[in-house]
């Protein structure tokens, strides 16, 4: 299969209607709203049942390669073991943001046997939950920017607008842009920027928000900036909340799909995890939850990116915990973390997997310290050798934390059931769920929580922009919301370059943004980039479409 | 009636499932494909039908006033009224732009008991056409800038980038703006603007081609800028259209919706009639044609704007023609074109009324001269009186014109047959239709034959900066493309305040812009803006949602 694309595997698999996964989920007819034969947006105020039995298995990972240890490819073959066990099992993801798939990944569905099906829709627009999010983030922008122009009743202090436009889209160009210019008739100029879709405070928001009427709540609360004095405006002031949720009344509903063996899926809001919170939305979990015995989803880049963030920020709002972590690592990755260079990544290099497996090790620690017991799948490639996967199958046995090869890859399902297993006895053992910080402790404490907790560091500078910052937030009331880390991905510390366990470092916050609607503060550390770019050749240019609609270049 | 809203009317209206209307119009199950209850999309492939023997009429109008004459409302109760009639009828009409919506318009989909359903589907996102264009348009965008910051092979002059970038939104803040600042990790600065995405190219070729593949070729010689030494750069040397057709693979897909008395409604594309071309898709057209005797489309404002673009571009890539054209005129209308001021447009004035009524007269003119005879439709509203109303049947007795009193508003198709009635003596009589120039005569001769003709003009006047771009457009074999006139909706000429029927004038040509996929150049003259503002109280802050999900505020 090795020399097959993953959409070319895809288009090979017998997809099934929607309305009969929508009945092997217990989906009643009534909730279903069909987008095309294999997609559905799910109503949930037509469904019944009780949340409190499910068991939830987060599906985490450690410090990354640039190119993605498989993640997403392991909780789909994770819950389509389940699924072969005879478990009813439901996985969650998050959408994939058009951007990356333009730019670098080309696609963010899994891979190999391990898909949700149909990639290509799903790859492109889904159900048009981002360009939603993009539309009401964007309206709120010229709202802003026309109230300002019409008289500025609310004295906003067109300097210290907070509230960024988004696209989804790879475009560094509008990282620093200026708008208004022209005269009069056009505006009055400013400095303002572009994020990515998926930073926008509105993705958090649909991400935490329970139902419409709380989402419109949050909406309302976002701070989009400052007046001259210094006080906070929001959407709420500018009387647009209710046009913004109206905005997002089908983007909240959660997308039913499928994995290629069948087991139903829900896909529904996608923040990244290193410049926001990286977990699919509450609303599609706890649907899940009402549905499933066993609840598979996944979280963005390690533990200490999407991991900490789950627990610490959505289970808190969600009021639920992992029952089960699963820490994907591959020895590829555990190489990178040992020295060696990404070109070299192929070779065999036990002495490397040595040095690197102390990333792994802090990863299970974090894990425990929530208290939650993990369960390490070690993802198979096909470079990696037997002398490699047995060392750090010994060392996992060594260590006492269960560990399984996962070939779901190649096998789907039938390659995640050992996986599968390990996991069940997991869930079969009480755990004793803990957020490490509560919400009353000051957010700089909160910073050094993480940083000591989670990364390993001895502590936490603030710049001097993010001390101003941080007197602000507690002025103006918010210094008990929980934090959101924007940070590399690919260290535990702030500098991409210390790979492996870094020890003796501190992290560096240069600024501080409250998100009230969303419900935390971001914490900006290192050249984390809200907004990415675009490599010299995108993937873009690899792609086409057929006379029939058949798509080419999503691999 | 009058109190209710028409989001209210709407909401009491008897709504069909869309698999029966599909079944009505004749549509194989295996050309639908649905999105949610009432709304779906059609494959066009699975669909057979001759498209010749089909009669098309095509509803335009006199110079509007700034609320519009309800072009929309006439022809979707002209529909019903052909339904009622028995008649096989469907009624092909634009997508409705989210800025606007936000805006002013609150709404457009029709109006009392003449609408289409879902109105709150479709005025919101719809299927996602628009964004799928937005997202295709920033693409191409993200691919320029990052093509010029890594290096700029192709020589492209960012001076001389002409592809701007686009938003569903009314938003002057962009209209004029400064991208690629901070430093070479930001990009290259370059002056851009934002247009509103209805007058994006692309969403001119997705208007205008006939399937994927010409699609594809269309987007490939959109031409995005200038190298240093001047010449056109397009897509394809950025190897980027299988990407953009790819984006585009769903929205080129015609949408299936329905009137209120359950007529089949195709819903496709939707340049405005003042900045592009103004009339929903070919696609849609074409798709209606296969399935219907009778189709019933519009286009944007008056017969000056979509009618003859209509003609000269429309129909000139189609190969049809239109055999009957309904003008939509009302009492309003005809008062403000006789020099009423808007506050006063609600009481009766006959001696406005013969002065404004030559307005109605250069449109009767100009369906004549494209050899298609006009029926005007006096559409009915509560304010008119009965003298008012006589002089305007009277009038168009006496010039030997067809006259119906509409009151689709009111009665729904009921109110459209004495209108129905009279198009179908139309349809009975042989047309002879004929565009107004060939191709091969020179692009500023194309423009003269439309002010002269069309407009009742003296002349043009090219500003220094479009005689440059004519030489350039001639010089690199765009001369034989048509025409697109950016042109204010409010007079015959270019001067909004010059209403009636102005004579004497000339129009000027600002700037030329060859729009090279689409297949014409654009033309604009007077103050014509390709992007929006919002007012001081956007109807936005009128907008809400309930908890089951129900919208407020979509008049």
């Amino acid at each position: 299969m090795a020399h097959l694309t993953d959409q070319e595997i895809a288009a090979k698999a017998d997809i099934q209607p929607i309305e009969d996964i929508a009945a092997k989920a217990g989906i009643p007819n009534e909730a279903l709203e069909l987008h095309g034969k294999h997609k559905a947006k799910v109503d949930i105020h037509e469904l019944e049942g009780d949340e409190s039995n499910s068991k939830i298995v987060l599906v985490s990972a450690m410090n990354p390669t640039p190119a993605g240890e498989g993640k997403s490819t392991v909780t789909v073959g994770l819950s389509d073991a389940f699924n072969k066990l005879e478990k009813n099992v439901m996985v969650a993801l998050r959408e994939p943001s058009l951007g990356p798939v333009m730019g670098v990944k080309g696609g963010a569905t899994g891979g190999g046997q391990a898909q949700v099906l149909p990639m290509e829709e799903i790859n492109l627009h889904f159900n048009g939950d981002l360009h939603a999010i993009t539309t009401a983030n964007n309206a709120l922008s010229a709202f802003i920017d026309n109230h300002i122009h019409h008289g500025n009743k609310l004295n906003i202090d067109p300097r210290r607008v907070s509230w960024k436009r988004v696209l989804d889209m790879n475009d560094r160009a509008l990282r620093q842009v200026v708008v208004g210019l022209g005269g009069p008739s056009r505006g009055v100029p400013r400095e303002d920027g572009f994020d990515i879709t998926v930073a926008s405070e509105i993705m958090a928001v649909l991400c935490l928000a329970t139902d419409i009427i709380d989402l419109k709540e949050k909406l309302g609360e976002m701070v989009i900036g400052y007046t001259y004095d210094r006080k906070p405006v929001t959407a709420k002031e500018l009387e647009v909340e209710g046009a913004l949720a109206l905005l997002l009344k089908e983007a909240i509903k959660p997308n039913l799909v499928q994995t290629m063996e069948g087991t139903p899926a829900l896909i529904h809001g996608g923040p990244f995890a290193n410049i926001a919170h990286g977990c699919n939305s509450l609303i599609a979990t706890n649907t899940a939850r009402k549905l499933a015995d066993i609840v598979v989803t996944e979280c963005g880049f390690g533990s200490d990116l999407g991991g900490e963030k789950f627990m610490n920020i959505k289970s808190r709002k969600g009021g639920f915990q992992p029952d089960a972590i699963v820490l994907v690592a591959t020895i590829r990755a555990l190489k990178m973390n040992g020295g060696v260079a990404k070109a070299d990544l192929g070779e065999a290099n036990v002495d490397a997997l040595k040095e690197g497996i102390a990333n792994l090790g802090k990863h299970i620690e974090n894990a425990r310290k929530f208290g939650v017991e993990p369960v390490v799948a070690l993802n198979d490639f096909v470079t990696d050798t037997d002398e490699e996967r047995n060392f750090v199958l010994d060392w996992c046995k060594d260590q006492g934390v269960r560990v399984a090869l996962t070939q779901v890859w190649e096998k789907g399902g039938e390659g995640g059931v050992d996986l599968a297993n390990q996991v069940l006895e997991v869930l079969e053992e009480p755990q004793e769920f803990k957020h490490l910080y509560e919400l009353d402790l000051p957010i700089d404490q909160k910073i050094e929580t993480i940083v000591k907790e989670v990364y390993g560091g001895d502590g936490v500078i603030l710049a001097d922009k993010a001390k101003k910052q941080l007197a602000e937030i507690e002025a103006n009331g918010f210094g008990n919301l929980p934090v959101c880390m924007a940070k590399s991905q690919y260290s535990l510390s702030d500098d991409p370059s210390k790979l492996g366990r870094p020890e003796g470092f501190t992290v560096t916050v240069r600024e501080l943004n409250v998100k009230a609607g969303a419900g935390f503060v971001v914490a900006l550390t290192g050249d984390i980039m809200t907004m990415p770019g675009l490599p010299k050749k995108p993937s873009a240019v690899n792609m086409d479409v057929d006379a029939d609609g058949t798509s080419r270049g999503l691999f």
